[in-house]
């Protein structure tokens, strides 16, 4: 595991990615955007191009057990496969009762009651995803999730985040944006 | 529990605490400081005066439980008491081994084997303390723990680091500096 790298979200008229849609499933949505760029490292805002910008950081594990660590290491692929042309960027934030929770509290939300480690482990390897940890940088979100696929894949993505809203867990989840995204390099 | 703060701790010519001593307790030493400032939120480095910066934030409770928390919540007390004029300021950095464990297992050596956070309540309310992240941030260490604490509790102070340095978590530490102030108003 590598050591923790920033990464910004920099929404506006450039970038490799070609913003589909923008969706509020819970709270505030984001302004609308023609293109995203993920650069490494912090990257400054530039008014004049940019519609909105968000960073985040990988990390640790919080959760994840060997056991499962074993188990998704075994199947998982990376990002940037050729045909990985479909992309979703998630936003989230969780509620203030989440986050005052201690850490066995949100384990069992999150595993045993919601099985977000397991729901997650079907899909891959076809749906490759990067975690970046929004909150503790002061973010308007808590966890900015990336994920690509193949086009073939797109029903069996609909499929993993319509069952993910409907656990536990996000009942705790008060703001959430989908963003899909089509690779389109310019 | 409060929103995630960050602090920044400025050593220098200027500050509320005296430095009485800095020793490295493993790996590289900080340079000698008069004094010491914290600052709440991101304080610019100001070269002249400064000789070194740390910056830190709190989080969420990542390894306590439920049951922890509240024996925890149960005893302690807050910091700036008036009697607790004496002050440790202890940066530690852990190996890239302990950052690639899974939680489980990260949980298993802080707690179960190395027993970190029963320690730490035996010496509630007298040692006041106030955990900082800074791994996240790119910063030269992982935590940068606060504690006050009143000149007679200063023996059993010196018993808390002695034993937590003795556990199989300690064994994962790789760089740890122990910085001990006299509250001390100019």
């Amino acid at each position: 595991m590598p050591l923790p790298s920033l990464t910004t979200f920099v929404a506006g008229q450039h970038g490799r990615w070609l913003i589909e849609r923008i969706e509020a499933v819970s709270g505030e949505s984001l302004p609308a955007a023609d293109r995203l760029n993920l650069i490494e490292g912090w990257h400054p805002p530039q008014a004049a191009q940019t519609s909105w910008i968000l960073r985040g950081h990988t990390s640790n594990l919080r959760y994840t057990t060997q056991a499962e660590a074993d188990r998704l290491a075994a199947v998982a692929e990376g990002l940037d496969r050729p045909n990985a042309t479909c992309a979703a960027l998630i936003p989230i934030r969780k509620s203030e009762t989440w986050w005052n929770l201690p850490q066995d509290r949100r384990r069992s939300l999150l595993q045993e009651q919601s099985h977000h480690i397991t729901i997650g482990l079907e899909y891959l390897p076809a749906v490759a995803r990067r975690l970046h940890h929004s909150r503790d940088l002061g973010e308007p979100f808590d966890f900015i999730t990336w994920f690509e696929y193949a086009p073939e894949y797109s029903t069996a993505f609909e499929d993993l985040v319509r069952r993910l809203r409907k656990t536990e867990e996000w009942r705790y989840v008060d703001r959430e944006i989908d963003i899909r995204l089509i690779r389109s390099e310019l």
